[in-house]
């Protein structure tokens, strides 16, 4: 199964994006650039929610102002139920259930899967329990309010697999997600029934 | 001038409680413990809200189930403009403003002075700008929702001044708070407008 990976830059309490979408206060750093590269080599898939790709198409000035380079070799996707069509060459449009969608994605074969800013498709995506791991660059500011990392999908219990300080105050923290045991206690009734 | 840290246990996103003030989550190790018994060497004063008193009420079993031994020598200021009064031996009731009476505190000899429990007290105190340190004892969980560490206070800028990992996954991190610069210009203006 591939592996999911909920990664984001955010303010000491959760926040990606202040009230008015400000990302001025993040930190760019040779340190997180190497974490970014590093990762980037690893993933060949890119998931997003609607609004997340309508801020990065804005940030990159439309489609020709891209860096194409970054995104050769990655394939998109980008969920929405209101979009009627990207323009070509940015991206596949997905309308159907984005936890169904992204559950038949990890049985097919490649390389990792990066689910990219803001927390409306992470929650569809934890609650349908595809996430595997949570990275966050946690940045020295408190903005009190915005754009949460993560927004109400229960709660999810996660293991520590790495924390290090890096260039700027800031803390790069990468969790694994740890499954409720009942699932899988649920999954071997069900076997049980089935064979019993 | 006396420092003043915010301290807190919180989750992956924030909350120093669950949406029903849940803190069964809460991990207790022996390097937590290491850490909050040097930090309580070094103070002498415990400021907290009314509701984080009135949970600490319910916590300890009321006046005569506290550990008074760990209280010895602490004195502890409650803030509230509803409470009529405080039971004796459970500390003193700050009815006036909370950030002038602990800019005040600050600058009477005496120990460091900690700021215990919710978010709300630490709001007027961070808009106050009388909060010297955050230190947060981040756990490895998403609660989604919950009562806030940080409630809106505008930007705060902070300094890392220690990050590592504890026992649990947990990961205990230091801040200290970055003054606004324009308020020592401020403060410079009116001290040339006043000798000029």
């Amino acid at each position: 199964m591939r592996k999911v990976t909920y990664g984001a830059a955010c303010s000491l309490d959760g926040f990606i994006a202040g009230p008015n979408h400000e990302v001025d206060w993040l930190h760019m750093s040779k340190d997180a650039h190497a974490i970014m590269l590093d990762y980037w080599g690893r993933i060949d898939t890119l998931l997003m929610g609607r609004k997340t790709w309508e801020v990065a198409q804005a940030m990159a000035g439309g489609a020709s102002g891209g860096d194409s380079s970054m995104m050769a070799g990655i394939d998109s996707y980008v969920f929405s139920r209101t979009l009627g069509a990207l323009p070509p060459g940015q991206g596949h449009l997905v309308k159907e259930n984005a936890g169904d969608f992204v559950r038949d994605l990890k049985g097919r074969p490649g390389k990792e899967i990066c689910v990219f800013g803001g927390g409306e498709l992470a929650r569809s995506l934890f609650e349908a329990g595809v996430i595997d791991e949570v990275g966050l660059n946690v940045h020295p500011v408190l903005l009190g309010a915005g754009i949460p990392f993560f927004r109400d999908a229960g709660r999810i219990k996660l293991k520590l697999s790495e924390c290090r300080q890096i260039a700027g105050g800031c803390v790069y923290m990468m969790y694994r997600v740890l499954r409720p045991r009942h699932r899988n206690l649920d999954l071997g009734h069900a076997l049980n029934a089935a064979v019993g």
